[in-house]
C-alpha cells in the first residue's frame, strides 16, 4: 500500500465531490446520505427503474445494497449495475444477509451473473455464501470453507476479478495480489445500526473518482475504522451509543490524510 | 409485578441479544434499530414477502408497525404474523393510525382475525378502535367507549387473549389478571419521532427471550420514560430536542435495572 | 413584509399544530418529520393510495417531494393534489431533481398540470426546470434562462399562480407582486443530508394554518437559516457535521418571533 498513492486517492475524493448513487434499504439510508457527504462525496439515493438508467449515466459510482431488497428494487439494482457496467462506473455490492434467505441468495446470484462488481464488501459469513455462489454459478473450483479469511479473500478476489473486502474485528481487503489485514477499529461500532452501510457508502465515495479499489476500499474502512477510535476516545460515563455516534460522523467529516497515516494499523499478509 | 422476575427478563435481554424483526415504516425504521441495539436487542428490518416466512423463522420476535403500510407490505405482516403465530415467536402489534383510514382499519381487523398477537401497544384512540373492531369482528360484546382505560386494556386483554398498553401521559398495562399505571415519563418525549415505534421495538426486544408480556411490556415503556426523565434531567437552556433524542437513546443503552428499580413508578389498579 | 404579519403567522403555528401531511423520500423522511415538530407542526407521513383521500382530509397541509419518487407513490402523489385542491388544503412541490432525469421531469409535468400548489421551492436547476415546464405546457411564453434569479421568480410565481422560491447561497421568494432575497444562511446547511426537505416541511408548517404563502414560505427559509447561523456558532474544533445536525434542529425547536425579526437580513428587489 503506497502511502503516497493513498493519498492521492484520499485528496481525489476532497476535490471532486463525486456523485454516489445508491440502491440501498430504507434503514440507513439518511446516515449512509450524510456519512457520504461527510467524507467528501455527494449522495443521490434514487430506485425507480423507469429513471434508472439516467441516474447512473450522471453517477461517479454506484453502491448495491440489498438491506430490504424488493421486487421493484432488485430489478432496479440489475438494471443499474448493467448499465454502469457499460459506462465503466464503478460499482459496488453490500450483500447484507446474502445467505438468510433464497430471496437474497438468488439476487445475489442475479447480481453476480450480471454485473462486473469492483468491490465486493461483507461480513465473513456473507462473503463465504459469495465463494459458494460463484464456485457454483460460474463452474470455478469451490473454496475451501475453513480456509482463512486472508485466503478466502484472496481467491475470490482472483475469482471475480474484484476487490473482497471482509469486515470483522479486524478487516481483510484483497485485490488477488495484495491481500492487507487492518487492526483498527473499536467494539463501539457495532452498538449503532448502519456502520457496515457507511462503509460501502464510503467505498463508493472514494471510487467515485477512479481511483484503484484496493486503495479506496483501504482509505474507506480507515475512515470508519479510526472514526470509530477518536469517537470512543471523545466517550465518558455520560454518553451513551447516540453521542457515539454523533462523534462517529464528527470524526469522519474531520478526517484528514495525516491522522489516517499515523493512526493505520496495515499489516500484509 | 415481581420484581426478580422483572430483574430476571432484564438480563436476559442483555445476556441474549434477541433477533427483532419488524415490518414497520420508513419514517423510524433508523431509530426503532438503534434503539433495539441500545437496549441489548438485534434489529432486523424486511419486508419483501418472497423471504418474510424466512426471515420469520431466524426471529425471536415480530413487530409490526402500520405506520407507513402499504398493499405490499400488508400482505408481508400477515404472512409473517401467521408464520410467527406458527413457530410460537411473539408478535407485537402498533396499529398506528388505526381509526384513521378505511385502509388502516381494515388492515387492523385482517391482522386481528389472522394473527395472535402477544401485545398490542397503541395510544388510548388505537385501542379503542381496536376494541371496537373486535367487538364486530369477534361477535363479542362491545367495550364501553366510556370506560376508564384500565377497563377498556383489561377487558380487551382478555377478549384478545394478549396483554394491551395504551400509552399516553401515564400508561396503561394489562394482561387481564394483572392491570398496572406507569406513571414515569415526560413531555419531551412528544417533541421527538418515533417513541411510540421505539417502545414497540423495546417490547418485541424483551418479548426476544420468550419473557412474559406483562412483564416485557412493562419493562419495555418504563426503559422509555425513565430514559426520558434521564434524559430531560440533562438538558439546559443551549439544549433543543435533538439533543433530547441523543440523551434519549444514550440513557436507554445504560439503562440497567437498578435505575429502573428505583424510579419506576407503578400502580396497580 | 409586514412584520406584524409575519409574527401572527409565526404565533398561529406555535398556537395550532397543523397537522403536516407528507408524500415525501425515505431519505429525509425522518428529519423532516422531527422539524416539522420542532418548529410546532404535527407531520404525517403516508402514501398508500388506498388511503391518500382520507389522510388529506384530516391535513392542514401537504407537502409534495420527489425526492425518491416511484411509479406507485407518483400515483399517489397526483391523488392527493387533487384532493387537496378540492378541499382548499395548501399544497407545497419540492421538485427535487425535477430536471435529472425524463421520470422526474414528466411527473414534475403531470403534478403542474392536474395540481394548483400554493408554493413551489427548489435551487435554480430545478426551478428552471419548472419554468420550461410551464412555457411549453402552458402555451405561455417562455421564461428567459438567463434572466435573474429574480424575475424567473416573479415571472413563473405569476405565470403559476403561486410562490416561488429559490433557494441557494441568497434565497429569492416571490408572490408575483413582491419580491425579497434573504442573506442568511451559512454554508454548513449544504453538509448535511436534507435542509432542502427540511425547508419545504417548514413551509409545510407554516401553511398549516392558512397564513399567507410569502409570509409562510419566508418564515420558514429564515427558520432553517437563521438555525443555521445559531448552529454554526455553538461549533468549536472538535465538532463536525453531525453536531451542527443536532444544533440545526435544536436552534429551530427554540426559534422565537425576535430572534428571526432581529436576525432576519431581508430586502426587496
Amino acid at each position: 500500500m503506497n502511502t503516497l498513492k493513498l493519498q492521492k486517492t484520499f485528496e481525489l475524493l476532497k476535490n471532486n465531490s463525486p456523485l454516489v448513487h445508491h440502491i440501498t434499504n430504507y434503514v440507513t439510508a439518511h446516515i449512509c446520505a450524510d456519512v457520504t457527504l461527510a467524507i467528501g462525496g455527494s449522495p443521490i439515493m434514487a430506485d425507480a427503474i423507469e429513471e434508472i438508467d439516467e441516474i447512473v449515466s450522471i453517477s461517479n459510482s454506484l453502491v448495491i445494497n440489498i438491506g430490504t431488497l424488493n421486487k421493484r428494487t432488485v430489478d432496479s439494482m440489475i438494471q443499474a449495475g448493467i448499465k454502469a457496467n457499460e459506462l465503466n462506473i464503478p460499482v459496488i455490492l453490500d450483500p447484507v444477509g446474502a445467505g438468510a434467505t433464497k430471496f437474497r441468495y438468488e439476487t445475489t446470484k442475479k447480481l453476480l451473473d450480471l454485473i462486473q462488481f469492483s468491490v465486493i464488501k461483507g461480513n465473513l459469513a456473507e462473503i463465504k455464501t459469495i465463494a459458494g455462489l460463484s464456485a457454483k454459478s460460474k463452474g470455478v473450483d469451490s473454496i475451501d470453507d475453513d480456509s482463512s479469511k486472508d485466503i478466502i479473500a484472496k481467491e475470490l478476489s482472483n475469482k471475480l476479478g474484484c476487490v473482497i473486502a471482509i469486515t470483522g474485528q479486524e478487516d481483510i481487503i484483497s485485490d488477488g495480489n495484495t491481500t492487507i489485514l487492518l487492526q483498527n477499529g473499536v467494539s463501539n461500532l457495532g452498538t449503532i445500526t448502519g456502520t457496515g452501510c457507511m462503509s460501502a457508502s464510503l467505498i463508493g465515495s472514494f471510487l467515485g473518482t477512479n481511483s484503484c479499489p484496493l486503495s479506496s476500499t483501504t482509505l474507506a474502512i480507515l475512515s470508519m475504522c479510526i472514526g470509530g477510535e477518536i469517537a470512543s476516545k471523545k466517550l465518558n460515563s455520560h454518553h451513551g451509543t447516540n453521542s457515539f455516534k454523533t462523534f462517529l460522523i464528527d470524526a469522519i467529516s474531520q478526517m484528514d490524510f495525516d491522522t489516517i497515516n499515523r493512526e493505520m494499523k496495515l499489516v500484509y499478509v
